[in-house]
């Protein structure tokens, strides 16, 4: 569809698309603007203004994407969608028991403007009705009621992630035509459930519901419940994380008034409505929803809000309680230490004995979130084989969420095969500190050695010494006729090649080859262990190869006579010979016959490395 | 901590560990037996016979693992637990829309006993309540009411993966004692929202409340639930998957009666009570829990039931509020086709060109949960590159869910990217039809190729391929000193080969080289193109490279002397040049230096290869 680019103007072609979300916003606006069901609240005057056609939406994602279609920086009085906010202010500011022995959590099934206190204890039954939101700006901390009111505004304005401000009319008129609140707040002063004078509470009330804000604004304070309580634009908390679930969850059982069962059964995301004519939508972890529209239903909720939410939810599947199934496994594979070896390069003897006991060996690459339920799976694996295996090794590198509860339960695992012997052991982890912090809190002093984190293969190669009880590296040398290299060669051949070998003794953490310097020598290592390192772009060193005594190193820039493309340094003192690629070259004139044994032998080495680097990528992939 | 196995006796050492999970399970039962609060239900002498140290706990996941502790086997009467799976049945029966026509979904924040009829129409507040579970129950199909009550019955065996029976001596004291439910019953029937004799209806009712089940079985029933409506230990499904966000979204706002909110509030998850003592909890796409203890708080719930399901909610992080940051992006790795390549080896011409217009290409690999606000970014991204590429793979190898919101992103993306000529590719969908499906449903029958899919890196040599230009393959022949391996080879010693050379013509489909077979010659590709694949332990075919003339083949296990560890398949009518093992080792007698200068040639390429699957590796991991 695309060869003939010539054929395509240059600016059709060149620029840059809009967005298919934005298309869906124009149309769902489009579809619900002639919707004319409702009445504009009338109250104060103020409120009664408004535009009937005024109609806005936006969405914003926790990733800090806004979307925004129509009337989307009107702005309008907050309203009843303050109370869930100043809800999460006053649990912050008293903790949850305090707020909950003022405040019940229970829906009533009733309408907006019932006043619903239990008729004992005059407790308001949950904080979304205007007693318990009025109970809850009287639990909001600060030396006067102007602090208290900045720090509402400040509050709302993390939440909005910009300074938002009070429309001075509306709260002029709420507050001079507020009797019914008033009433409310002297009857929880009655009953104790406030308890300072109530008229301060009461303006701090008024003025809370006044903030204007855009729907904008709104999808954005939602974007930030989802988002654990951190603004996604300004990466502000408005919140400590711990109170949202809390805030959302009151928002889930009674935020839409007398219609939170149907707003659940149908929407399935904790929201929030208010008289304006605002709804705050919130799907956890992912989005916010605002939307604007003036006229309510008999409930008190704006009509075209509630149909816009309900058809986003039905169109992209936001229910709460859509659950899709998985396809794939948390475990993405599994697999032993013989199958698969580190990148620590061993002489014959060792490779046959790994292949042989590499099965105590079992190692787990894990993909996805880690919670319970996935965590649960491989616990459940590992126990399953743990009468067949010694080293379990749990590969992080794919996971994309960890919470406490997998900590937990890989601490109890950690423990309970540490009983019998056997040892868990985590690779790619350091994206989750919280693993390790979780670990040695609670080890005991004597068993923090059995917390073990490593980097890439560097745990397997752990588990492969172990077996192999090599930790330390053997102080011989090797002789020359049992490296590889030398394979077919007869005594008299490897003299020709030992006399124009060069002797060299190289100090642990010496560098012996530097990435990017010309290559002359070809290397064999008779004694030690070297390692192969590139450093990445950002600065990290990644191992490519360990080496132990009998095989060579440096052999492809060699070859290709061209730079060396990674360097090589010294893990344990180490003896190399060193063959010069012009005393190689020159080995024609006399020794041909030689010279062909070994670039034969060579490619054999070759064909070895290409056959393991083949398996590696087909396990990765 | 493990080297010395022979110190540690065999049977420990060797025996299967338990799962922490059930520790877990048993220190929370010994935790909780001591609590005596609550009392036995006692309306029916039935129920007044339970003892009040029973206690049991259970959890299922949707991995159809089970864990069990204390009285976990016990039997005792679902109760009001019935109430969320008849709905669901009521819902299959007769559709969303009639079910919601009888029966409300608002939580009444009253009493477990309460009518709560709306004084109009009678309909009943939410079908957690009496009156809604008896209309519920009204409204199960059958011709008689002994094929409802089989239905009944079949239902909740298949929830709970057995057959279930019923316990006759409750049922027939709760059937004679069901004064209060047969007034409900009547009243329902003079507002016709029972349309029949309500005695049947009632005596089903009465039965559903007496099948016998044991919190095994309820943990279960909740996994099932939590599994979309599959059982996952028999893969029965229970409930059609549609119906299932509906039954959780009654369990959450109205399942625990009057305590419903806080329960939301402190646990939550959607769950349901019963006066026996029984307790069920979902955590949706997880677990279930079941727990049964018979002493009750004044609300009807089982007092040891809550604190467990408390308890296991907070050790577990299991609040469905509770959103853990995602620790990585679902955009696992972006590139362009400069960097990496297909696997179709090209010669060194083409490998320039893509090298220099590869950017055209951008490849997205996806992991985790594709979502709307997951493809959200991803479209996010490609619409900002939008103006800078034409190609845009979309490789799905590491996602684990895919819904239909992604289906629709992906599909409005894919329309605006056509209309500017640009294209979106997908790789590695096959685990996920349902994406093709909803792609073809839509296109119009022109645009039907628009929507292209494909397995590996076959986009990546799709879009190589569109970028060459040379989607043909060409019909001349490569002449022998354009060969690679002949680099620094003077035109005698390209002769001194050259009759060494076997020439042979295959035709398109025909196998060069089978896999296991012995090697004796190395291939050089002079026309058509071939490919070299292995048979997977499964069965499937995997690509290890596609190569244009000018390239080798065959020459690993050639240069090893072992067998073909891969096949060789002609894509397009093709010519090859052949080099026996036996006449290039002859060469040594008479031409020595060519022979290195060969065999240095293929250590380059090696080399080559070598570095590219580093380089791949190095992409992957």
């Amino acid at each position: 569809m695309n060869t003939n680019v010539q054929g395509i103007p240059g600016d059709k072609m060149h620029a840059q698309i809009d967005s298919p979300i934005m298309d869906y916003l124009h149309d769902l606006r489009d579809r619900f603007a002639g919707l004319d069901a409702g009445d504009i609240a009338d109250y104060i005057p103020e409120l009664a203004k408004a535009s009937s056609g005024s109609f806005g939406i936006s969405m914003a994602t926790t990733e800090g994407h806004v979307y925004e279609v129509g009337e989307s920086h009107h702005e309008f009085t907050i309203q009843s969608i303050s109370k869930p906010f100043v809800y999460g202010l006053a649990l912050e500011d008293n903790g949850r028991a305090d707020v909950l022995g003022k405040i019940g959590v229970e829906p009533t099934g009733e309408a907006f403007n019932s006043i619903s206190l239990d008729p004992h204890t005059g407790q308001p039954a949950n904080p979304m009705i205007n007693a318990g939101a009025i109970t809850a700006a009287g639990m909001v901390m600060g030396h006067d009621n102007d602090k208290k009111i900045n720090r509402v505004m400040d509050m709302l304005s993390a939440y909005a992630g910009r300074p938002l401000s009070l429309d001075e009319g509306v709260y002029l008129s709420e507050s001079q035509t507020g009797h019914r609140n008033r009433a409310i707040g002297y009857m929880l002063r009655n009953f104790n459930i406030l308890e300072e004078d109530p008229a301060a509470t009461l303006e701090l009330y008024f003025k809370q519901c006044s903030v204007s804000v855009s729907c904008r604004d709104l999808a954005i304070m939602g974007a930030t419940l989802a988002n654990a309580g951190i603004n996604p634009l300004t990466q502000e908390r408005a919140i400590r994380g711990e109170y949202v679930e809390s805030v959302l969850s009151v928002m889930g059982s009674c935020g839409m008034y007398d219609y939170a069962g149907e707003w659940i059964y149908k929407v399935g995301m904790p929201a929030k409505s208010g008289v304006a004519g605002g709804i705050v939508a919130v799907l956890p972890g992912k989005l916010g929803i605002g939307v604007f529209s003036p006229p309510l239903d008999k409930r008190g909720n704006s009509v075209r809000g509630i149909e816009v939410c309900n058809r986003i939810s039905m169109d992209f599947n936001l229910h709460m309680f859509n659950v899709v199934q998985p396809g794939k496994s948390v475990i993405r594979s599994a697999y032993d230490g013989s199958h698969i070896s580190s990148k620590h390069l061993r002489k014959a003897g060792d490779r046959a004995r790994l292949q042989q006991e590499g099965q105590r060996i079992r190692v787990y690459e894990i993909q996805g979130d880690l919670n319970f339920s996935t965590t649960e799976v491989i616990v459940n694996e590992i126990v399953s084989r743990s009468s067949g295996a010694d080293y379990f090794i749990v590969d992080l590198k794919r996971v994309l969420t960890l919470d406490q509860s997998a900590c937990r339960l890989f601490y109890q695992l950690l423990l309970k095969l540490a009983d019998t012997d056997k040892q868990l052991l985590f690779t790619n982890c350091d994206t989750w500190p919280e693993l390790g912090k979780y670990m040695r809190r609670r080890l005991k002093v004597n068993d923090r050695a059995s917390w073990q984190s490593f980097e890439d293969d560097y745990a397997l190669e752990y588990c492969e010494n172990r077996i192999l009880n090599n930790a330390e590296v053997a102080a011989v040398t090797m002789p020359l006729d049992s490296f590889e290299l030398f394979d077919g060669l007869s005594a008299d051949e490897i003299e020709v090649i030992s006399g124009r070998l060069k002797k060299q003794a190289y100090r642990q953490g010496e560098t012996i080859i530097k990435q990017g310097e010309p290559a002359s020598q070809l290397y064999l290592l008779a004694q030690g262990q070297v390692s192969i390192n590139i450093t990445l772009p950002g600065g990290k060193i990644k191992r490519l190869a360990t080496l132990s005594p009998g095989l060579v190193f440096g052999e492809m820039a060699w070859i290709e006579r061209s730079e060396r493309s990674a360097a090589v340094t010294v893990d344990a003192d180490a003896l190399c010979y060193k063959l010069d690629i012009a005393d190689f070259d020159a080995m024609m004139a006399d020794h041909g016959a030689v010279k062909v044994k070994l670039l034969e032998n060579l490619l054999r080495l070759f064909s070895r490395n290409l056959r393991k680097a083949n398996t590696e990528i087909g396990v990765l992939s």
